[in-house]
């Protein structure tokens, strides 16, 4: 529950040496908001103001719209609510950059996000820096803790956003037929194949989701006991070169695979791959793939993405396995601890697509950080579960219905934003999102 | 799983005192099966071939239509493949009446079973009649496990059916202006309106799941433990009254209490009330509802009914409580074992509406038989659960995705079709069937 | 237009020797009425009450409603005006049965009208014979003008539904896997196929529409002058033969022949052939075709049918030719005057299924009663045009928009029921009807 | 017909003082090219790259869009025929510009030219000057005919283009609930209002479409000859005093006039007044009308604009008239010869919104330049019609079906691009378009 989250910045002290937040460190309070605002921007760098409007889809929005909301929030939530010396931008944004908060007010529909070439870019910008100067200024003197937590809250808002900034640009990229590149590719190192092999755990009783002084979402607490039956957990991702095995199966053919609305899904969109996988044109040709760096070659270790959850749990299916639930993938990322191997290249790295695996050892490989893993799961409150008060408390609860969780963070996270306790959700079709799996089994007791 | 269930009727003696399956009593497998056949032809009693042919919308069947799906099952998963002295009926059938299990083949579309005049009802009766002498003839013979497996899987399969004659035969009668009474209405006792009251539970460890001699269908299965945090559970359903309160409060025109897409879907629909409802026309008349009895004045301290999840689920925020998961209901129905005010009417009662409860004691009163009750659970596969090989695998397995869990039993289901762990699912905005909900809340430990 | 039509019964002197009426000859009054309803009521012999209760899509309707409904027109625009002394066989119907008559009031939803169990086919023919007693009793005595001129619309009306229980029944037939028969096939006469040859007509001032004392409807009044350039037309409709090669050539693959929403909706509904035709299974196997007899080979020699408007002007176009217009068409329909080739076999023959044409002689064969020839023209009003002031003024006018007009008649159309100036109308994506094709040019003056 | 139109510039001799195009008058035939090229980039002045690139609704297109689009034009049909010399300025245009020629190839999906970020307006800024310098350079030099004839109908679909681009402008600012200004308003002269007065025509044999030297679409000829009942054409337009009486009167609650399909459309998208007003807030507050200058009290004299034809002929059967034919509006033209008050202001007045009428005189007044009029006709072929070979036939003739001709020129389309036979053409559901009307009546002869 927000209100009630340990905060990041207490209110006497703001700490030299940062504070633990998941499993990384952050700086005081002024500058983990400064820094936040920036990389957002970062992200349009070497877009021009026609690729940060476009809205290639209802589920996607403009990256102009991405940089406006995230300001909208710290606008609307902060310091609309903090005091009268506060000078709002332009009194039509509350509505304009409203994404869903009905105890806001009105919003402007989100499928016509794309036709607001007004504000441009430009002015876009300036209500960010207003934001920005008038947070600081907030942030500059004795502020209470509830409106520190929703300084924090914003923050990671936007850091959510920034992964969709990049999910959504590379769907814009894409149906644009040539193809654009956003940043070129890196060199990726090759490792040798690794066969699939599996971690077991003994089950019983464990105690997931957020506790303790960090930040974590309302939807991730509170921190709960359940029960697991033992089971086993894939050490590494599913990889194109597995999945490629199950195509050429005729996996996308045969519905005995499938859930019967996903088989459904198939057909009536005609999935032969997974999105952004371009078939052979002939013979003695290769599969390739679109990427934030333009169409590459299928490379085979990588992990597979853009996956729907139909297509994860077909696959798990037709090779005898399943997917994990969250509670087992999180006992799972408990265990894991901080061993190297746990943690892919996230936004930083500037790859911006996952790459093949280390070498592993004992532990699960890149349960964070190169692609978010669907789970069994399906996105419902946990026991105890309870949302603010007001607007803000529209965030997450009122989404808990036909949506599946993932787990763990892609190569578009930023590194900062992640936890074992994290719970993603999306609906069972999605495939725009950088989604893959892990597999998981029984073992008998 | 059906192929690993523990038969009602043994190989090698078929027992003359009957079989518990659920909580009641089963005679030797011929008259099972004869019974239960029998029952569904008598619900056709009364209704002209006409009226058993009417399709209201594509999640409704024809009561025609079930008749002769329920013998499709029988033959498919039996005759076909019991030897080489079974004569089809007529091969066309395999097709025109399957329902959605690909692993037999081709499917007449399932909007379009509406058309099917032929074969005419009295055909259909004839299939029956063909199908029943060909199943009492394997009966009277040694017959395998597995074949005795599967007769009891298709009396369990036709009293669903049942079940579904009455829901699909309601919602046709009300898409017909004239509103046709299908059995007069009978005369229901008045009991005076209890407040509602909580049954506390402590949690811990519990098992759940069906297990044992008796019949349960795949997806119950396996039993296996869970942790329940404590909560209490509403000692009756909620009544119309109860739901009345929230309709006047503005429940209808107020996002703040509904999943974002439940208030969607209220919208598009224009939902002001539960399906069926009938507003005053005028000041100082009540509201009315349409049942199987046709239209009648709404009684108030009946449970309220034909409620999809969004309701069920805005109802229980707006009154400050929420639905109890699966876990949560069928521990308590475990703990509510035999006594009396447990169990409503049922089918059998001939009501074929839910009655008001009648005066209760300790335990929470008409868990099964009076309405389903929507919980807090997805429809997902318990840990372990595997399907059948074969086409009849794909009975359950395949559904379980964007599906919410029902509990208890309903004034249509047959009183022999229930147990604690019985798992009904729908998607959340279902609202033709016999829906309601059981209040929950937490208990701080 | 309805109210100042030539009246078939002229007030005074109900004539013996009957009336002409297009080509055909009429009865008096009340035999006229009598053979119209009864004929209707034969068309449904053979079949069941659940045949007569199927709605295959929301264009077409049951065979029952049809029948209710023509009685209600009698009821509701004569008897219910008509005077104190009529009684109302059930106050419901008025609703029930209402098509789309705003001016009448509400009316059943008409994709719904499939689900009307209640009132059975025996209740619908006491309605029937309610209605028949009611207006013979009118007829007996003195009658005004403007009841007969409405008798005699609606006279008219039912056999415009006579067709149509024909064409929705063939459908509906088709949508059943069975493929029943409707009625057993006739032998037909082989004729040596005809090359396609011209009739060519100068052009010039001519006059077109209803004029004189017989009935027409108001969309063929008033009559009017036009002025055509020279053109030639087929002297025999386009025949399965011709249509096969523009299919064997193509047609259905390449979009240059097509209008270009013709080619979207052959790609979205993945046109391959006219409706019923049955592609061969295998090479050396020939087409076959659905019909009123069931599936028959494909005779290569009888008019092509159940085209849809995008269709028949893409053959034309592929052959260099053109459709013709309405003007041209009944300024050579008039030419033929009343020579024995010009007519086919109408619903009479008991075909039900157009048939080969005669050897033709110096006109056009076939302009009737065998299937409706799509025209060039938009279905708009004539100059002068006016509908009846009313509710029945919305029988044809309202829909004057997003149709083209359809010369001739068909295998389905009442012998009676036809003349030179009739337009029938559909929109150009239509293909449940009987309509098929005869081909225009240009004669360079 | 294209291929056989008179040229505008005759192959050897360019003149001097220009050819007379319509009513306007053009110069030789490069200041003809450089001036209609230039003007399209004038009216994206002021405008930035981000307004250039919305796309509001699929039938509207962005500015850049059809900035690169009319480019296309030239490359595909003049330059890529041309020569070997010509250097393709980005082979991907090909198919991104492409609109809807089948016979030139692949398309990008008309619904999705609002993601096309790439190329940028500047981009498209150098591919219209690469453009630009091409033809100058074909120009220059002899030139056959037919290539002439290309580049005229080019500079012809670029005027068409021009008006497009004010139109889906308009839409797409109102899509922005800010509702920008595109150029500021222009003062209007205030006119006493004028009574609807008629003037009358004889009828009889007259002759339309277009015929001589000039330049003409291939869907207004060939000129041929009609005959005319007699009858009556609105001396001046529908204003928006007229209409509003028709809303004040209930005209968008009554369904009696109006067609069928166009009261559906009413209801489903809840029309209550023409497209781009707004209601008054509350009593004694205006009607207000978005318009090119942003929202501006609504002008009663002004002619009613951005009607669809189900408006038009609904407000036209309310008040006893009809719309007028397309042939009796040409003729009515044809007469009316250049009086003063015939013509209003075009594209070139800057008003971009009709203005009230002059006072008039004899004849009907603002027949162009100010609203685009809904004629009663169909939009089909003219007869001896005939498309040109190859793709660029299918400019015109693929379209005609379920469209009505609207004839005139409106406030957005360029004063040269207008003449009595130009046919204009849209769904009669089309409401972003300068469209109103002007009404007729049949006088009895």
């Amino acid at each position: 529950m927000v209100g009630d989250a340990k905060l990041l910045f207490p209110l006497d002290e703001q700490p030299a040496h940062g504070l633990v937040r998941g499993a990384a460190i952050r700086g005081p309070a002024i500058q983990s908001f400064l820094a936040v605002r920036k990389r957002s921007e970062e992200l349009a760098e070497g877009l021009s103001a026609e690729d940060c409007m476009v809205q290639s889809m209802p589920d996607a929005s403009p990256i102009k719209w991405h940089l406006a909301h995230t300001s909208w929030f710290f606008e609307t939530f902060v310091l609309a609510q903090a005091g009268a010396d506060f000078r709002t931008f332009d009194p039509a944004y509350r509505m304009l950059f409203n994404s869903y908060y009905n105890g806001v007010g009105e919003m402007h529909p989100r499928s016509l996000r794309g036709v607001l070439s007004r504000p441009g870019l430009d002015e876009v910008r300036r209500y960010r820096a207003h934001i920005d100067q008038a947070i600081v200024a907030l942030l500059e003197r004795p502020c209470p803790p509830e409106w520190l937590a929703l300084i924090e809250l914003g923050i990671n808002h936007e850091e959510q956003h920034q992964e969709l900034i990049l999910t959504d640009l590379k769907h814009h990229l894409w149906c644009n037929p040539l193809h654009p590149v956003y940043r070129a590719a890196r060199p990726v190192a090759a490792h040798p194949a690794m066969d699939m092999q599996f971690c077991e755990y003994e089950g019983g009783k464990t105690r997931i989701g957020h506790a303790g002084d960090s930040f974590g979402f309302d939807n991730e607490q509170p921190a709960h006991t359940v029960w697991l039956q033992p089971f086993a957990l894939g050490k590494r991702l599913v990889n194109n070169r597995d999945y490629l095995a199950f195509i050429e199966d005729g996996g996308y053919r045969q519905p005995e695979y499938w859930l019967s609305e996903g088989w459904e899904r198939r057909r009536s969109e005609n999935w032969q791959a997974p999105l952004y996988w371009q078939a052979p044109e002939s013979a003695g040709q290769g599969w390739r793939i679109f990427t934030l760096s333009g169409d590459q070659p299928l490379r085979l270790d990588e992990p597979v993405c853009h996956l729907s959850y139909y297509e994860a749990d077909a696959y798990a299916r037709w090779c005898g396995a399943r997917l994990p639930t969250e509670a087992e993938w999180e006992h799972a990322a408990q265990q894991a601890g901080t061993a190297r191997e746990v943690f892919g290249g996230f936004m930083e790295s500037g790859d911006f697509h996952p790459v093949p695996p280390p070498v592993t050892g004992a532990q699960p490989s890149q349960m964070f950080g190169e692609v978010w893993q669907w789970t069994a799961s399906a996105y419902l409150p946990y026991p105890g579960f309870r949302t603010a008060a007001g607007a803000v408390g529209e965030y997450n609860g009122k989404f808990m219905i036909n949506q599946m969780v993932l787990r763990g963070a892609s190569c578009a996270t930023p590194r900062e934003h992640f936890r074992a306790s994290y719970r993603n959700f999306f609906p069972p079709a999605t495939r725009w999102q950088f989604a893959g799996l892990r597999l998981a089994r029984d073992v008998l007791g």
